[in-house]
């Protein structure tokens, strides 16, 4: 019967929680200087002297591992507006814009900057979620560290798709460190959308694949010959239950500020970047896994209050899927419903989507006190929990992707990503030899 | 932690093996009187005679209870294609057709009848839906009595929007077989689309409510001076383990045709109805809980194949939900990925979409042995059981709706649907008080 699906919830569950509960005593001596060496070069088997507690209990048979946080990233700052707007309209993977991208993408780029960058001025001068990625990243390592001591040392990377540090920046710096260039090495592309798309995991792998040929040669992929970075993708994990159980709490904790007579007839209203149609036509996986979280976050919620799942940052004049997030809360707020908590689903830290689009415009125009937002994970250490379980599993696994990301989309024309796939699937051989 | 979540599942999935392991040996002797008896009039308290096993080891403190299987239904004879079209295409639930709509769903239907009848002589003359629906709507009640002495009898009755038996027919017969009409007595409308949309069970349940105030008068929901039936909703089931396991099933046993080599690469191609992009952009929760079902089963089949959700039966010039199930197949061929299983995941029962579209149109036109259909759920014991689940657990909860349903879609402006919710909703004082 249906059990063998709960138990391995169960199961993951109660791992977790025993290693954790054995670990959390050890901790705290691993995590000053285990965030400093972060840049330091690693040498394969001789990191005992950086980590001291790692590689006293542990064998670190298969250390170090690279984990690389791949994000759309955004700019720090709001002098790095442009370059970010430049990069995001120039990738035909997230907007389509077809033979006339070159001519139309920094078109569109530079119009809009200015206005963007009122915005990032408006949420503090810069988006939060570098540091955001670099604190989940470093504290996912550390516990990863005590999970998994046959493949530490992990040591922590950012790689973002559109703003610094850059798919490029984070290679050389793999290079600089021991990875690969020669030297062979361990390195997981660990995508921090929980739900795959095309348009975000799918053209942050396009790219890593790009800077891996460029910089390390393409060579074959059974071989590897030329010692490069073996390389593994934890490419979806929309319904981890620790994900799950972070987002559960986040809504809790604002439903908890209604008074209580109020409180079971607030709506639910998750809110995930929208797509275009014609990516969601060529059959983008993420609508559907999107909808597997918000499912997830009300069973583990017993369906306490109604919902719906719309979609936001819709722009120009193409179909985008709907229903939109800002008509949504509107037409609830006219039909007398004005208890609505938004809850970003499908990002794990604060952004301009969440910060000012949704804080500072649909907030904002409902102009009703009811009308709040559950927190972004950002620093929840139920979350960074959650993601030291995916990368252990993953690590457990010895598969180099999902069986999922193997398959092309039905209607997808792209040759790269053909190749991508193709590249990422190969590893998995590598790993098996490892 | 996240643990409520799949605890809940297993103690539905536990408590659902002991109660058919016990109810398994009676199960035999119910049979056969309690199919026969699906049309006699049910006195409350005396239908020990007719079902002994249950009332000789229960109280029957509640029973007995009408259980009303909703489906849209369709013709059983090519005879009955014109008038089941006709209306069809005069629901603006299903298909919205504006002002025009009582102009030109005639027009519309009257045009495609000769089409469709060919489709249903292609098929062997007529929809198997009222056949399936009968069988598993008596054998559920027979495995209900079992499980649920407290409200037994209970007395199957199927409910169809489009063909025969209509919903005034089935009301007909229960205000004939003793329930409401003055006399009270208690009613469960339980959708069998797992998924709810608007434009099936939404649907399904405006037309039962405007039946029943023509029937029983309207009356005040808190009172039911008029001695009507009391209400309640079975609306969505999406993820229920024993739906899962059912699908599952049937896709296992497709996997199985497959050479061993082959198998684990087989697309697993999961297709429901598709829905106008003005519906789902008006805030319809089926494309979300059709995508939880496929995610569901997935867990359950533990990934162990790739797959893709479509969506098929688009009509009309209108811009519909995609990726369409035919595009789907046909580019998976052209890319040389021709095994695939089609699986229909938003209907329980053969119907045209699967025996006419997906058989033989779909599958004929890949021209491909490896192009396979799994098995529609019909007469499966696993999903009858959990048929039999689903109602037990709604009928301990004491609630009239799931909270979802309570919840108009953002863009709604149908005062029917309004009044129906209320109606609903309202029922639930009654419930509280039997």
């Amino acid at each position: 019967m249906a059990l063998r699906y709960p138990i391995s919830y169960l199961c993951t569950n109660a791992l977790r929680s025993a290693i954790f509960r054995a670990s959390a005593i050890t901790l705290q001596h691993v995590c000053s200087q285990h965030f400093c060496s972060q840049r330091s070069p690693p040498r394969r088997r001789s990191m005992a002297t950086l980590v001291p507690p790692v590689t006293q209990d542990a064998t670190s048979s298969k250390g170090p591992t690279a984990m690389v946080f791949m994000n759309m990233g955004g700019p720090s700052t709001t002098d790095e507006v442009g370059s970010f707007l430049s990069r995001l309209f120039a990738d035909a993977d997230l907007i389509p814009l077809g033979r006339l991208q070159s001519y139309l993408g920094p078109l569109i780029s530079r119009r809009r900057t200015p206005k963007i960058q009122k915005q990032y001025a408006a949420i503090g001068g810069g988006s939060p979620i570098r540091k955001w990625s670099e604190y989940q990243s470093s504290e996912m390592c550390k516990i990863l560290d005590q999970m998994s001591p046959e493949t530490a040392p992990h040591t922590p990377y950012v790689a973002f798709r559109y703003a610094n540090p850059l798919t490029e920046e984070m290679y050389t710096n793999l290079l600089k460190d021991g990875f690969g260039g020669g030297k062979g090495g361990r390195a997981v592309a660990f995508t921090q959308y929980p739900q795959y798309s095309c348009s975000t995991t799918g053209s942050s792998l396009n790219e890593l694949w790009k800077w891996r040929n460029r910089l390390e040669g393409k060579g074959s992929t059974d071989t590897n010959p030329s010692g490069a970075i073996t390389w593994s993708v934890i490419d979806r994990w929309p319904v981890h239950p620790g994900l799950v159980e972070a987002f559960a709490r986040n809504v809790e904790t604002q439903l908890a500020t209604y008074p209580e007579e109020a409180r079971k007839n607030v709506v639910l209203l998750f809110s995930a970047h929208s797509l275009p149609m014609s990516v969601v036509n060529r059959g983008d996986t993420y609508p559907a896994e999107v909808a597997a979280t918000v499912y997830a976050v009300m069973q583990r919620l017993e369906f306490s209050n109604p919902y719906r799942l719309c979609w936001q940052s819709q722009v120009g004049p193409s179909a985008w899927l709907g229903a939109q997030t800002s008509d949504t809360v509107q037409e609830y707020v006219k039909k007398g419903q004005t208890d609505l908590i938004l809850i970003p689903i499908a990002f794990t830290s604060d952004h301009i989507e969440t910060l000012f689009e949704l804080d500072q415009e649909v907030i904002h125009e409902a102009g009703h006190p009811g009308v709040k937002r559950a927190e972004s994970l950002n620093g929840s250490r139920v979350f960074i929990e959650a993601l030291a379980d995916v990368a252990v599993n993953h690590l457990r696994s010895g598969e180099s992707c999902s069986k999922q990301m193997g398959l092309r989309c039905q209607g997808c024309k792209s040759e790269r990503c053909l190749e991508q796939k193709k590249f990422f699937l190969g590893q998995e051989n590598l790993l098996a030899v490892r």
